[in-house]
């Protein structure tokens, strides 16, 4: 098990965002944590942990300025070590099947947070982790060295979509997530000679304001999951999508 | 082979959106192919060609209030037997990768043309493609009772993406075609109570001038084969994604 050193997690102020930091606050091993949110003042869960290690941070994920000062702000935190686990988890499930009433904005503002702002936090944070990949002592290319993982969904998956919009109403939130496996495939290819890893996941059906309660898995379950999976995650998963148990998912 | 009675190709003015329309001109059996160009003044080899079949109208997929007039003037022409083929053929490949200068006007109008574009086009051609299956005679659920075809690209597939942005520059644009097989997929459960297939389609590497002069197939190659495949469209091949001559792409 390899445990980053520093790790951020966007969307982090509720559901499997907050559930991530948590479960990375119980490894001794991760020294900074970063947790953003929107609304830094409204995060009521994040300003209620008391841990040096954990710094809360404003982040928009579809305004580039926002990312452009976060970046800035995480430098002076992880300093010369880089930054070795970017998660992009902040997502949102916009309702839309292929009878809905057409609807250019809905469509293309599920795409700009789900997909295209994970492809921008990722690029303005590759400098940091490129140093994160340097200056780790982590075996060579494990999440310990540095990694971007991506909270995708099995609703991404076009092989196993035999539900159609059925499901969540999730014509376009499936789009997105197909989409962004395609970006964290592409990465990987990208950014293997860097020692960067790039990964996705599906955190499961989870109990969360998306999710709702119906969901199958309570977010504690879902999470600590995942965190085990992250810390096992070699060369070999590079460009993949899996369950939070490290299952290959089809794409 | 059942061929189309009615059918429309978007972005037909040049490269294979021209060369179906083409194709399809040499089958007796299609009576309406309506042809679709941003500007029908400058769409020279389409305006030259003189069969009382073809249809030259405007649209640009990206503008709502266009598509809408189209729909307005293909059910004057078709009239009660609605459309029975669409194929959803316009589109860009912006360059992008990586490590380009962080641009989210470039994802936002990649993903626009070729994947959200293809949504709001189907949507709004729906209820002349579902009258076109109700009316057809053709043999149940086949392109010639109706279906929607979308010009995919081999590059959209994630499983077979081992070149990472290395090819065309392709990041975004991969992104985009991921998401629209993903789109094709969904619809295609969606449609098959209403009779009406959902297919997407790689061209090959065609000579066009998004495909450069370098490419290995002409025009008319690609564009045979891809109509010849359309004919042969029944209720097995819905939503996959397949080559010009009907081998299965993984997703
Ligand atoms: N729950 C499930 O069953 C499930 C299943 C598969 C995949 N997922 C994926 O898991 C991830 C987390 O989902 P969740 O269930 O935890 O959802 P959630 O409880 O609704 O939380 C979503 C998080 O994303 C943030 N967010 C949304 N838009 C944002 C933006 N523009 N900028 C910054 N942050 C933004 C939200 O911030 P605010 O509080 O400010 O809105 C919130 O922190 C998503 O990517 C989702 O697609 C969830
Ligand atoms: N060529 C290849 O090797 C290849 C390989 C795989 C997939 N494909 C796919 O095949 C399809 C056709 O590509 P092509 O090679 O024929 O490209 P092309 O020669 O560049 O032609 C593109 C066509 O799309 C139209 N178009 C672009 N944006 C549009 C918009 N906003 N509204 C309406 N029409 C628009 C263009 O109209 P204007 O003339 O007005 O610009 C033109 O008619 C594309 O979906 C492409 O991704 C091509």
């Amino acid at each position: 098990m390899v445990f980053p050193r520093s790790v951020l997690v966007t969307g982090a102020n509720r559901g499997i965002g907050l559930g991530l930091v948590q479960q990375f606050l119980k490894h001794s091993e991760v020294q900074i944590i970063i947790a953003t949110a929107r609304d830094v003042s409204k995060a009521t869960e994040l300003n209620a942990i008391k841990d040096p290690r954990l710094h809360v941070l404003p982040l928009i994920v579809t305004c580039d300025k926002s990312i452009d000062i976060l970046v800035k702000e995480v430098e002076k935190i992880v300093g010369e070590q880089g930054l070795n686990l970017l998660v992009n988890n902040a997502g949102i499930l916009s309702k839309y099947t292929t009878k809905s009433e057409p609807s250019r904005a809905i469509l293309q503002e599920q795409i700009n947070v789900n997909s295209i702002s994970v492809v921008l936090v990722s690029q303005k944070f590759l400098p940091l982790l490129q140093k994160g990949a340097g200056k780790s002592t982590a075996p060579d290319f494990t999440v310990g060295k540095s990694a971007i993982v991506t909270i995708s969904s099995r609703l991404g998956s076009i092989g196993l979509n035999v539900e159609g919009s059925g499901w969540f109403e999730g014509l376009a939130y499936r789009m997105s997530k197909s989409a962004v496996n395609q970006f964290n495939r592409t990465i990987a290819v990208d950014l293997e000679a860097d020692g960067i890893l790039a990964v996705a996941f599906c955190p499961g059906w989870v109990q969360t304001d998306l999710g709702t309660s119906n969901a199958l898995l309570t977010v504690g379950q879902s999470a600590s999951a995942l965190v085990n999976s992250f810390s096992k995650l070699t060369k070999e998963h590079n460009g993949g999508y899996f369950t939070r148990e490290l299952e290959v998912i089809p794409f």
